[in-house]
């Protein structure tokens, strides 16, 4: 069943704190937790609980999706948000290119009817959002990384297998995701008590579904809708995923589609089986969403070469699920010694810090590690007690159920006299 | 006349300081105005003054270039700088895509010897960095937007134009940018004390070159290799560009292949006419180099449609020239009263800074404005304030020579009864 948009009652509208003529209003309205937001008119539907089970498959849930493209690429629905040439045949004058500032916040050319986001079950209003509905909410913007359960997974193996840093360590990334908050959302239609969990969905073929514990969705989950200014890429999850950061890759659901609040987790394929390595004593590493601090050297690494002795800058990446990156040690010594590195400010929570630290190269033999510590006190383990909690393989990662998850111990290269830079393990 | 890279003596490799073993440095050791970097062995070539006056010109320096996308697009030198897939024909499994970590600091394909930065004139040692060289120097990263001069240009036409804010405002963009601070090269280089302005010259055709200020270079000028953690982007200067944070476009040189340290400003084409338009009092507005504070509201804004009353949020874009947005506010009854927006954290300065305000539109009239501050204290003008001091055209701007740069005042968005967006003069 479905009810038409707008139809709160006039006395809700009357909560809204107004601060200036003609229906300015106060901004800390919007702040989670106010009430406020439960007041506003929004464009959003009702729905009835037998509207959402089954959810009706439009047709690009039912096949394979595109191929994933080597350089990030935008959706085809977002062709006309580009930058307006001045001098589109490039003549021998003057070039302006303009930048689409309104599309950062305006409609795709999807029809809005063709995407929407269920929230249901355990909640007092089951609402379904278009995404023109949820274009009209208070919106944040935020730095954060998304990294693979399975990054890393190389590491587990018994000899360090020879591969560049992208091979080894490139299932992450960072971007500025904005969007809605969940709690913004859940404010709207209001939760139960008895929710605990939510299962997130996503409308591509291989219908993902991950359980989120509530205390997530009401912390810093978000519904986003943008990464770096420009609507999402397809392969983040074009038009809408959910965003949990800091926490494992695949629980942050692409193409989201619904989420339903619930008393106990979906146990679902994924992380019943998939995300749910056994240990060494035999228990299941399962509901295990953070990832933990962790770093490593991008340069130099693997597959570059030292051309001369002299001065070069040793940098790379440091992030933690945990909160902000509070320090990066560095050697080059295999341990013996170590100086702290440089942190490219601002640091920001949950997100890629890169650190640096001038290093002189003489011609010898030289072994490259970081080390990364987060604010909340905890710091990078070696790849050894790593191995010692929880495993190691003979076969090359990633082997469903055995260990290939959550690797955060530390990276080591060395730098042969050749300039050659190798993995090894320290 | 060349001569071998890091032919500097053993005793200036004394001073630097090492802090743990290996060859690990003090990292503050290349803080600006420390001397150390001058000791450093790096992989730059002196240069006789011979050699630089005149460059000699590549292929790409006497063609005009490829045209300009819409959308943006990486160097074809940077072709092999993509994401690695474990599912390249998109088959019914799993789908990864790895982050090139190692090529934000990598080497690109381009042979470095094809394009140089020279450095000479007012200095000690002329000397010619490759990008190579240049990828070995401590490097820095920095939020910062670019602006055209001419940009908001069609706010000085006495009616006003019912335009997208692409259109109006599109000629500025922000990004992250990484590279060398200009003074690090030139500690390395020296200063003759008499050098007060420096020329920086493009290799693209239309060889641009531009003043600038001795100050600016040992302030916050960089020799910028990235934007966004990629190579730049053909449009922005690739393989370098000069970044001038908080000053006009056109003097953040792309293509920068040489600074030539002088005493008096090079009175070039573009700083002697281009950029130096007449004031109502006939005195020429020459060398006005800052990107004074300004914002506008991006959403709504011209070309969207409200399709019904109830909440929304506005929300737009401030930066300022000067260092930080203190402060921005925004009216919905044509300034009769203000409501101080959300300012998205973290606040950089000279980039982009999006604020937002709460909106209950009743579907009356309403007229939406924003006004921004800077730490330094600066406020945006009103129109009026601006054509007072500049004057205004008939014709639709950019008209060479007469008002048409330099447009900070607010803009004026009209909301009419059914829902459109249009632009007035307040």
């Amino acid at each position: 069943m479905e009810t038409t948009p707008n139809n709160r009652s006039k006395r809700e509208w009357e909560k809204l704190q107004a601060i200036a003529g003609n229906g300015l209003l106060d901004r800390r309205a919007f702040l989670r937790g106010g009430a406020a937001m439960a007041g506003a008119m929004m464009g959003y539907t009702f729905v009835g609980s037998a509207a959402a089970e089954p959810l009706a498959d439009d047709a690009w849930s039912k096949a394979p999706g595109n191929i994933v493209p080597a350089y990030g690429a935008p959706s085809r629905f977002e062709k006309n948000v580009v930058r307006t040439l001045s001098n589109p045949n490039s003549e021998p004058r003057t070039s302006h290119a303009r930048t689409p500032h309104h599309l950062h916040a305006g409609n795709p050319d999807i029809d809005p009817d063709k995407h929407r986001l269920v929230i249901h079950g355990l909640v007092k209003r089951p609402l379904v959002f278009t995404l023109d509905a949820l274009g009209r909410y208070p919106m944040v913007s935020r730095m954060t990384f998304v990294e693979c359960g399975g990054n890393s997974a190389p590491f587990f193996s018994k000899e360090p297998i020879q591969a560049s840093v992208q091979a080894l360590h490139g299932l992450a990334s960072c971007a500025e995701w904005t969007g809605i908050r969940l709690s913004t959302l859940l404010e709207e239609t209001g939760v139960d008590p008895k929710a605990k969990w939510l299962i997130a969905e996503g409308a591509d073929a291989p219908a993902l579904s991950r359980s989120v514990p509530i205390t997530k969705a009401l912390d810093d989950a978000m519904i986003a809708l943008y990464q770096n200014g420009e609507r999402l890429m397809p392969g983040n999850g074009y038009p809408m995923r959910l965003l949990l950061p800091g926490w494992e890759g695949n629980m942050n659901v692409k193409f989201l589609r619904r989420i339903k609040l619930v008393e106990q987790p979906a146990m679902s394929y994924y992380e019943a089986r998939t995300y749910a390595p056994i240990l060494p004593g035999g228990k299941a590493y399962q509901f295990y969403f953070l990832q933990e601090v962790k770093s490593f050297i991008t340069h130099p690494s693997p597959g570059m070469m030292l051309k001369e002795p002299g001065f070069y800058e040793i940098s790379g990446v440091a992030y933690s699920g945990n909160g902000r990156i509070s320090k990066v040690m560095v050697s080059a010594d295999r341990g013996q010694s170590w100086a702290q590195a440089a942190l490219q400010e601002p640091v920001h929570s949950k997100a890629f810090t890169r650190f640096r630290v001038p290093w002189r190269w003489d011609s010898g033999p030289g072994v490259l590690q970081s080390r990364a510590w987060d604010e909340a006190g905890n710091v990078q383990p070696t790849r050894a007690q790593i191995v010692a909690a929880r495993g190691e393989t003979t076969k090359v990662p990633p082997v469903t159920g055995f260990p290939s998850q959550h690797y955060n111990g530390i990276t080591t290269w060395a730098i042969e006299r050749n300039g050659e830079v190798k993995h090894v393990y320290a």
